[in-house]
């Protein structure tokens, strides 16, 4: 089975229902914004994984379009406000909205997406009942994902951040999405209450391993030498699992190094060094590694109850991958 | 019937309601951010429509409360992200959420009360259909007023605004909110067909007429001398529906006068009375003031159909209040 062709099969369906969706209005100019991102490509990690998890109960996938639809909305609603909140000028190789389009028709741009996921879920073809509790699930989701995106504004600021709080910080921000995409997908399809309670487990697993191998990559150098990326995120006080790990269990002059280099702005390139070599002696860049592969196994266990089918290969292969990609 | 005392009645009923929902959450800045222009305060003019309009069908105001929280919660939202666009300072005699906590977290914080808005939809504890009829009206609501603040965006930098542009402009940005209260409040309140429509009507009607005001108290000045609002709005070439009018109208040597003075930040103090005077003359600021009491009496024109009571009393009142109202 090849995955990427797994997933670019499904993304192709996908993308010709968005592009229905997103649909011109107007003001154009604001349409043009909202638009901007969800039609600039990306991987649709999310709506495929709503469909997959929906074939794995042996669900139509048509049943579940509208809301594939409605998570991708929402996922780029926040990027495009992450965006205007971390100042950051490119994404998907193409400049963010509030760059091309000026941060006022910005900010209006992410609120119409979200408002247009909302949208997409009236057309959620179910019983009232089973809309009203996905609707509430989306609404949970958005309400962790503003408080994960908080936690970790909040977070570059604090120096003693714990691991429990880093993964609850990642848990709203990132898996929270993953968990409601595998579980929305199974209860669209008819799934039975264990299987929605496995899929929502997986994603969730799933979730995290994807964001603590982002945290592993980020921080894993090839050459042997540090990259600007690296070096930026030391000065900055980044609180990945590394850092969190590496804070947590130094001690005595290694404690008194992070403490003065790590979140520093003005460190050298010597002493940005000092505490990469740091995070690699303590093995704090190999303990997130680990973590990662933890999530993955836990997400691929949870399948196990599970009917085997292709879908259900295609979301171990997913999880394989979270902790294999190299991008 | 003391008008003022029937809104501050009916707003200190729903001042309780909406103390209990904005409850602390955490991050706890987030939700600090998130309550402080909804419990700074305000007419909670919506709300009270809501309730007013349940009233006015005989229906019981219980019924409609988490309905009106939700309409305060999304006027807020649209506040919040309004200020940063318009990089607004105070508010309600307060700093402004993004003076105050941060241009990041008001961002988020807009969004939470968005989320947030959409959560207490939920408490509408009518069968599902009814709930989803509300749900959607607030989706095409936000839709409008989204649509609405980029055409007023835009329209700053265009010079011929038409009559019929500038109202779709308010008709989305300020009287669809007012026709979704009096509408939305009618349908919790079990109100019939006919009445629901009247009620939608004098909403929009309602929005339209404290628009217009709001433009003609901006340009009306008792003294005789330009206030410095009047100075800025001239020079900001904000579209009013006095400017609107009067480019529309103007001819010859006016139309020149316009086009150079209106909207040019650097006119001087003498070049903007000429402006000014030009309004008057031209009975712009009259038309606008004409246009508000026709739309108010088109407001209680539509209440003729309704039964008799203290409700429908206050409508009329809030009527003639929104073209009376000197702030």
């Amino acid at each position: 089975m090849d995955l990427k062709q797994e997933l670019s099969k499904r993304a192709d369906i996908f993308n010709i229902k968005l592009g229905e969706y997103l649909k011109n209005g107007q003001p154009k100019t604001l349409y043009d914004a909202a638009s901007h991102l969800p039609m600039a490509g990306g991987k649709r990690l999310r709506p495929c994984i709503s469909m997959i998890s929906c074939e794995s109960v042996m669900g139509d996938v048509k049943r579940v379009m509208p809301f594939a639809v409605a998570l991708e909305l929402i996922h780029n609603f926040t990027l495009v406000h992450d965006d205007i909140m971390d100042k950051s000028h490119l994404r998907r190789n193409l400049p963010t909205v509030h760059i091309k389009f000026g941060e006022p028709t910005a900010i209006l741009a992410g609120d119409l997406l979200f408002t247009k996921a909302f949208e997409v879920m009236h057309e959620i073809s179910d019983d009232n009942s089973v809309f009203k509790q996905m609707n509430s699930g989306l609404i949970n989701c958005i309400r962790d994902i503003c408080e994960g995106q908080q936690m970790d504004m909040e977070f570059e600021k604090k120096h003693d951040v714990s691991e429990k709080e880093y993964l609850e910080m990642i848990r709203k921000k990132t898996a929270v999405m993953f968990k409601f995409s595998a579980e929305g997908g199974a209860i669209l399809g008819g799934g039975k209450k264990e299987e929605i309670r496995a899929l929502r487990e997986y994603g969730e697993y799933l979730g995290l391993a994807f964001q603590i191998r982002d945290d592993y990559l980020d921080m894993s150098s090839d050459e042997g030498t540090l990259g600007k990326d690296i070096g930026n995120d030391i000065r900055n006080g980044k609180k990945t699992l590394i850092a969190v790990r590496s804070i947590s269990n130094a001690i005595g002059d290694d404690r008194k190094l992070l403490e003065k280099i790590f979140g520093n702005v003005d460190a050298s390139d010597q002493d940005v060094k000092r505490v990469y070599d740091l995070f690699k002696n303590m093995k704090s860049i190999e303990y997130a590694k680990n973590a990662a592969l933890d999530y993955s196994n836990k997400a691929k266990v949870t399948l196990s109850m599970l009917d085997d089918s292709d879908a259900k290969q295609v979301l171990i292969e997913l999880a394989d991958y979270s902790i294999t990609r190299e991008k």
